[in-house]
């Protein structure tokens, strides 16, 4: 392993805090080629004895309580950024103002003002950066870009589809969380579980040029948290509040390359735990992927033989495909938490070399374009520009 | 069997008039319990040659060349109209004023203003009617049916989303057939095989009231049908005509009962052969369709025990559902055709009985009201109401 | 249409009677080229009112009630015998002498004596005829053959796995019907379903050399039918009867060519309606099958790019499949009606040029001499050759 | 966390050994609340270099050359012993004799004699002991495990059928590695494959009673592994070496409770990767499962509503199920190596409250057994009793 450490600086300790934890900390173990060894070095949360806590499970050496203290702190390299979405920019710049690399949860920002704002600071300040659209790095979608640059679905590419369903709130008394809350969550389904699919779009066929969407809030007041918490959710009396974002967002749009896309995303589809799929039609094949079986990419080709066409279902986990030197025999699969590893394993080397790939600010910056595109029509009722 | 013979009269004789001849063939030897036997009079064609040979193929005992002959022959009883899409609406509208019973193949109509005439023909002749929407009968859709009456999905209704994938045209030199002439057409992929989806969503979750639109024509021009026919197509002189119709139809909407839809229609899914698929999310459950397994109906309860839910894969193929006590043992599945069994099956019980069951052409109408408003939303990029 | 008739008499219009009958029907209509037309002559059974009934509803235009009235009419050429298991090799004998051609439901015989009986007899009278092994010609299983002809698996076979799963008999309350008595059945998962796997074996990759096996009966006693019939079944004091056949068989083998097999046959897999199911391993590749979805062939080729290997779901329903060009556009299911259909296509042919193709009444002995080796071997508790 | 430390010395660092290692290095950060922390303390291997290279890599804090100093240091705990199969008993034995807690990698020992000499050992010492069947610990067979307990499936059970399918020496030309050696694997399929099935069969539904099986080498002889390395497989001289397992063995069996057995494991299932597969019937209902798809669980129930029955497609990634509070929302799926994860989570507890928990030797030792009968049973060509 590299004799060169990186001391990682992470700020948030929940669920996207407790999977970035994984990934610095195993990352070395997976990957013992890379040109730098992680320190999990400090844990940045508000409250003092949680941030501690989730340090200790976690595995960081130290822990703050105020942002600032990381960014002065001339050990640490780079800052990870696991907070809620509304602090995601304010953040992120003032890490690349600190003159840190930075990997930023998704969403980058808010909105496009605040997204370009952060791609203003990482420009000014050169940023090594990163946001962390992890699906990008599941190798069978790693696999897809390959297989699309080799052109196994030829030169023309007739249709994205995309469907982000979940179902975690189809109960009207299932409490109003921060998620559910437009202040601190920017979007509810479309910031949420669509960004994912813009991202991927982006990321196989490229950018799009307009779209036209409809969102949905299907659940209008639900229990208050605190109230859910104290047990009293189930008592008549119990107080309600407003949901602020959407349940559900659908959308028809086109990309730049000519193609049609059909995206959406939502959290009543009753039955769906974490169905992220899309399917790419090409004039030389197609490709089907879903999340909850993501160790396996559908692939069609016409230039089998007649009669033997059909899907093929790759089991994508062989030594051939991305980051699977580093795992295990062939079809004893990986799950979720792996994609943040192998963005991780990326990050390290742009950092020791100085470069910046995939996904930076800017393509945060390009799906924030195409999500408040759908937000602007929805509200204006027709089709708009991203 | 009853004693009382239905005489049928036929119009046309390609891929439509091979399923219904085979329907009204098959019907009594499977329904041995119908108030009526069915004669398969004559079969009506323009060329004596060609309609001779097929009548004589799918067992028609007579053939004529003129329409107005299956009109004016007092021994027939039902018309059944099998022609091309734009002569659907002129000749039911006369079968309806001849005092017929009438099936006709869908579409109904080419627009929404032929579909009010004919509607209005059956209206002022008390005609008994049926446009074959064929699909309703498969016996998984049918029980889906049931289920959603019995409250299985719930009271409320999230998503209705809906693909319909087939691939024939991929190829930019398959040949300009009439499916891809709006003069004879009507449309492309919005009248062809969004209206299957269409009707499928009215018949199972009610109508919609708005929908928003694209439709794209991938390939412009393609080698005029006579060249190909003559060898010609490949040869660089060859003549090529313009497609007039669309290749692919996307659209959201929304539902009277509040749920919101996604449909899609495409000929240029690579893969696909005929990939009609829905699936529709309730507050209590969700049910999943593909007709290229149309024997099985996936459905994912609420109310099965948690940790132990999932979507069921239900082989629709019992004697307790639709149709089924017809056919064969459990699991010994049937096909396409048999849909259109089932839908002679129950013409013939109404053409008895006097009465008119579902798809009416009122069903047929409203399914034409939703595809102008998508070609009206395309127009004008913005929302239309049905 | 050929101008030649081939008239058939048939007897038996139970559940096979009933899926011949449909065939015999059927075929000109779908396939218009064949050398003969087809005349549903004469329907022989027992019972005079029922044999009528069943006439009437199959479209047979005479009945007998005594099978040597079949064999006495000149006019008749070919005898289609779907009675119980126990009178197939006699009736088959005696259809041979009488110089018919004769097509026999599966088993051919209740042992291989009675089967060797047959195969002399069709030989002396230079039979035209045919074992009724409907499955081969289900199309994906036609095109398994000429894959492996083509040598798309290889030139070895390692495996052939295969279960034959069904769960209608679990209820020990479901009555002792006739496929449950040795005396009339012959076998019960053995003879009727193991011999459905077995068949398909010799037809894909050749004979077996030995075999070793178990046979379970998992209910002992069940409610004697007449009873059941008579509302019974639920009485404290009903009467039970001994089930004189296997519930389940498995047993492993080799194959002549070094494959070696695993069957299993079941009426106890619960959730299994008919789950007819194989796999063949070879040196390039590999298939699998199931009933269920017939119309599909997963198939796995060695020979695809490295990393690109997956098992391709074929869907088995285009024009360049067997059997395909008589049905619908791709995609358009066929299901298990069809290969009754198809079996019968082939027997006219063979009838009107005087030749016969698989599976003959020879194929219909190997079946039984597996079969016979099996039973033997659950006896011996030891290994027998076939 | 808790105070207590337990410190593992493991011997073996390559794929078991890693999969040991990073489940001993990850179990304190998804299970917090275990009653021990684990140091990884000690990795022993013959060859200083490699094995101080593997620590490094998998996060070991020193290393030893000589198993014996693992067993001599008092500050070690636990012995975990990956290890070639040959020397799993007596480096077991030696490790209870020590006094210290072991886990072993499957399989337990090389036959029924070594596996009794450890579980006497393991009886001596009361030492706390598990066999490291990892596939127990699959959230999706865990909770399998619950179900059969709760009655899901009955009260009966016919069949258990599994099938463990790889292909990765299929190609003549893959070198003679160690697991084709029979004095360092001991056996081939059968005891690397066969013996998951086995485990889990006698986890989920008890014991064996007697079996009866055949084995197969496909391919006789390889090139020796030296040449390989050294470029020279593909040159005419290369040298070869004789294949001394079994490539496939397959087997029939009954169970104590009544149900029939079929087993079959092969690594010559061309297009199989990883298919461990398992299917269950019982009077009420069946599961079916797929180590390729490890997070479902396929569950057909009798209790479902008559015409709304189907397999049930469980994905077992919600909090309710075994294991799942550790780690992310429901559908983010984990894979192979959280396997082990659990293992020691429970091996943790065990060693801290003085107790056994499944699988212990004893179960490592019932496995044997029935491995042994089947060899038995392939050499004697008949029935053996295990």
């Amino acid at each position: 392993m590299a004799d060169k450490v990186l001391r990682v600086g992470m700020v948030g300790y929940n669920f996207m805090g407790k999977a970035h934890s994984n990934a610095w900390r195993q990352v070395n173990h997976f990957f013992p080629d890379l040109p730098a060894k992680v320190e999990l070095h400090t844990l940045c949360g508000r409250t003092k004895d949680a941030t501690e806590k989730h340090a200790g499970i976690y595995g960081w050496n130290r822990t703050v309580n105020d942002f600032q203290e990381l960014l002065d702190n001339p050990d640490i390299d780079i800052i990870d950024i696991t907070s809620p979405n509304n602090q995601h920019a304010e953040m992120t710049i003032r890490a690349c103002n600190a003159g840190k690399a930075v990997l930023c949860e998704k969403p980058l920002a808010m909105n496009v003002a605040e997204a370009e704002a952060v791609v203003a600071a990482a420009k000014k300040n050169k940023t090594i950066n990163m946001v962390c659209h992890n699906y990008r790095r599941a190798p069978a979608i790693a696999f897809a870009k390959q297989m699309i640059e080799n052109g196994d679905l030829g030169d023309r590419f007739f249709h994205f589809r995309a469907r982000y369903a979940q179902d975690w709130i189809v109960d009207p008394e299932f409490p109003l969380v921060w998620r559910l809350q437009k202040s601190v969550a920017g979007s509810g389904s479309n910031g949420d579980l669509a960004a994912h699919l813009i991202d991927v779009a982006h990321f196989l066929i490229g950018g799009m040029k307009e779209v036209c969407g409809l969102m949905e809030t299907f659940v209008k007041d639900r229990p208050v948290l605190a109230e859910v918490k104290a047990g009293l959710s189930a008592t008549a009396g119990k107080k309600r509040g407003k949901v602020t974002v959407d349940d559900a967002v659908s959308f028809i749009g086109r990309f730049k390359n000519g193609a049609v896309g059909n995206i959406e995303a939502t959290r009543f589809a009753t039955g769906h735990k974490n169905g992220m799929e899309f399917e790419i039609n090409g004039n030389k094949g197609s490709i089907i992927f879903n999340f909850e079986d993501m160790n396996r990419l559908k692939y069609f080709s016409v230039d089998d033989p007649v009669g033997k066409q059909g899907f093929r279902d790759i089991l994508v986990s062989e030594g051939v495909h991305p980051y699977w030197k580093a795992w295990w025999p062939p079809g004893h699969i990986i799950g979720y938490e792996h994609t943040f590893i192998h963005t991780v394993a990326d990050l390290i080397t742009n950092v020791v070399e100085g470069k910046n790939t995939h996904p930076t600010f800017v393509d945060g910056l390009e799906c924030q374009k195409v999500l408040d595109a759908v937000d602007a029509s929805v509200k204006s009722r027709t089709w708009e520009k991203v």
